[in-house]
């Protein structure tokens, strides 16, 4: 097991680690990879790597999706600082399976990893095992 | 493969599994443990484990973000009871990876596994598989 | 790993994937199947095999959840032409894994694998591995 290590630079933020993920997998025999993520405020998604675009709307979309001005109920009670950060983390990945195909991951031509940051800036962690 | 059984009390409802998941998975050999929900009002999420405040916010939240007062254009015609949970047992994962670490579930230092009920009380599965 | 290719018909759609996905699958040798989708807007979800009825409301649930009528910041500037086809691919799941129990897909009684488009009609692929 791997564990990469990136640095997030935003409150929310679609981090593109493809190429990080990419070298800790370069030319390791096995049939796929498995990319997990420790943390509760954040997860992983694969997305278009087509620029800033979709990545800058996926993030908007998931803050408006859970809207910070519901009412939290626990929020006050045990000072829970973040609850939306928790439910837009619930609704992306914790964990993905990505196959290998030559030692390489056999993502999609416009596919990209993203880790998604949903209370940052922080520093941030994601392992990888290879089967 | 291991099955374990639980008993979920409410109709949408975010269950602590942790313990039940590490006891079946501790001490084996393998690179990760697969968690596959066999149910389709139900899922599985990796969130925190601070008390019942995070829960209880993510089940508020996906009881709003899937509003039962939207017009269910199925469910008169075939009968469906409870569309709403399909929708947000659609939001959540079926299956989750997580690594092991020396026979043990690397989770993060403030995650637990939930099973996701959203159509409860009932009597519910989860499969459990090592690499 | 196999390479399953598929012809969606709608714009948003689910596509009941089951039987394909399980003759690939059938008497191989092997703990678990994972199903990848090598494609930004297009997911995978399990959801209940019960006619077209839930399968058509988590359709039109998706289509609400992530509203087309939002200003999408960056569709203009970068000519992103479908915003809403990502983040609802983001909704759902790129990756899960399914347990084998004696060279068959373990799903649950009512449960069915369904290709979920958000971009069509399109030709579509689902990378099968087995491990």
């Amino acid at each position: 097991m791997r564990e990469l290590s990136l640095e997030t630079q935003r409150k929310t933020q679609l981090a593109d680690i493809t190429s990080l993920v990419g070298e800790a997998v370069s030319g390791q025999a096995g049939t796929a990879a498995v990319l997990y993520v420790p943390h509760t405020t954040a997860g992983i998604v694969i997305q278009a790597n087509a620029g800033l675009a979709v990545a800058r709307d996926v993030e908007a979309a998931l803050e408006r999706i859970v809207d910070e001005s519901w009412s939290w109920q626990h929020t006050e009670e045990e000072g829970e600082r973040n609850p939306w950060s928790h439910v837009r983390a619930a609704l992306t990945a914790t964990s993905v399976t990505i196959p290998l195909r030559g030692g390489e991951l056999a993502l999609g031509a416009f596919q990209a990893i993203f880790f998604c940051e949903f209370d940052g800036p922080r520093t941030r962690t994601v392992l990888v095992s290879i089967f």
